[in-house]
């Protein structure tokens, strides 16, 4: 229903998580280590923004204030953003390229699992979809996980390392604020106590495979999907795109 | 036939056009004039770095050296590099990114069209499928340079600048060395006056269509397929690409 603002906030984050990640992955291309990595980040990449578009256009619809996909992605500043701080980080090496994916699809896998069973149809349809992806990209970046972390000496401590780095922005996944709360009441969004049980189910089955140890984080960070606060990564991340309409950016000389 | 330097030096060319570019494609997520045009740019970038693969997995069986896809794709400097100058170039603006690719698509729309009919059956073999994603390439190119020809001033404006740019690096697509001649005689590559007549047709359609003026260069940029001389623009590129095989890049500090 129009002017729904605890939905719209909920689908603009889920829509945010998809674009910012989309774009993370696809500075990758060039720098994967094979390139048959190349094409399954890619393939990954083309998935989220795919889902980027239908979750952002169905927020502008819930919204009803006429802006469209476009208009939210590419005309809204820093602070106006709502995904996740996991998703914006730096790729940084590929251990935590292929770590922050496996963390954040491991999500996703719970997330859209149970919004297969959402009160909205909407979100039913769109997670019916992402469900199939999810697998996959879960299915990569797990098989990722445990040739590095059971891999060399080297590979070993660069993937322990990344974890060790990432675990401090997984706490924000399964801290619930008021729109969760809200979703969650009106029968549209997940328990993510819920989430969290198949969460670490799932995350520490692929650690110890891969013989890395579960980090412990001393404290977690927070403030990505209510906008309070966000890295100085994602303004670099939304000055890399472009606010525009018919108007190009000017051509670099050459 | 394991060893036979012109088939490699020419097999080469068509991988380094197809992964240089992909590159080029992939630097273009978050700056598209729209999502829909994201994915577009993706998919094609997909398709692009799928046919390199095929392209110089082949090339390193003909060296028979023992260089697979990814010693090929990311263990070779600058200066072994075949591809064409104008895969190379920056994305620049819009209209530089989209007449770039309609030229070179329209290149590999004569390129492959005629490698459908060589003697060579793997390259007939790749060729086919190359000419099915090709055909998709031109049409969506094509269409955006009619669409910006033909649109406001400012875009008129803009398309008519990036095509006078992008023309003096057309020359070196027509301009046969002695690979393009051994390639022909073999009946292995394609006659590049042949290719140039359609080259021809197709382009001076799309530009009278979008109101354009067909460019006249005083003199055309060469020494790309023969490694003579990149632009500096490769390097760049290439300093982007690891050369690696269980070594990863640094991480980035966060």
């Amino acid at each position: 229903m129009p002017g729904d603002p605890a939905l719209f906030a909920y689908v603009l984050r889920l829509g945010d998580d998809s674009l910012i990640l989309a774009q993370r992955l696809s500075e990758l291309v060039g720098k994967a280590p094979e390139l048959e990595e190349e094409m399954a980040l890619i393939n990954i990449a083309l998935d989220l923004v795919g889902r980027a578009r239908l979750l952002l256009t169905y927020a502008g619809e819930i919204e009803g204030a006429g802006r469209d996909e476009d208009a939210l992605a590419y005309r809204r500043d820093v602070l106006d953003f709502r995904n996740h701080l996991l998703v914006e980080l730096p790729n940084g090496d590929f251990a935590h390229t292929i770590g922050r994916l496996f963390l954040v699809a491991a999500f996703d896998e719970q997330r859209y699992g149970a919004l297969r069973h959402s009160a909205d149809a909407r979100l039913r349809e769109i997670a019916d979809k992402a469900v199939k992806e999810t697998a996959y990209h879960l299915r990569h970046a797990g098989e990722w996980v445990i040739r590095l972390g059971d891999g060399t000496e080297e590979s070993h401590r660069r993937m322990q390392t990344a974890l060790d780095r990432l675990w401090m922005y997984t706490g924000e996944l399964f801290a619930p604020d008021s729109v969760d709360e809200e979703m969650a009441r009106r029968r549209i969004g997940p328990d993510l106590r819920q989430l969290e049980e198949g969460w670490n189910r799932r995350v520490n089955a692929v650690l110890a495979e891969a013989t890395l140890d579960r980090p412990q984080a001393s404290f977690m960070q927070r403030g990505g999907k209510d906008g309070r606060m966000h890295t100085e990564h994602l303004g670099y991340i939304l000055a890399e795109m472009q606010f525009l309409q018919r108007a190009y950016p000017d051509a670099t000389s050459w």
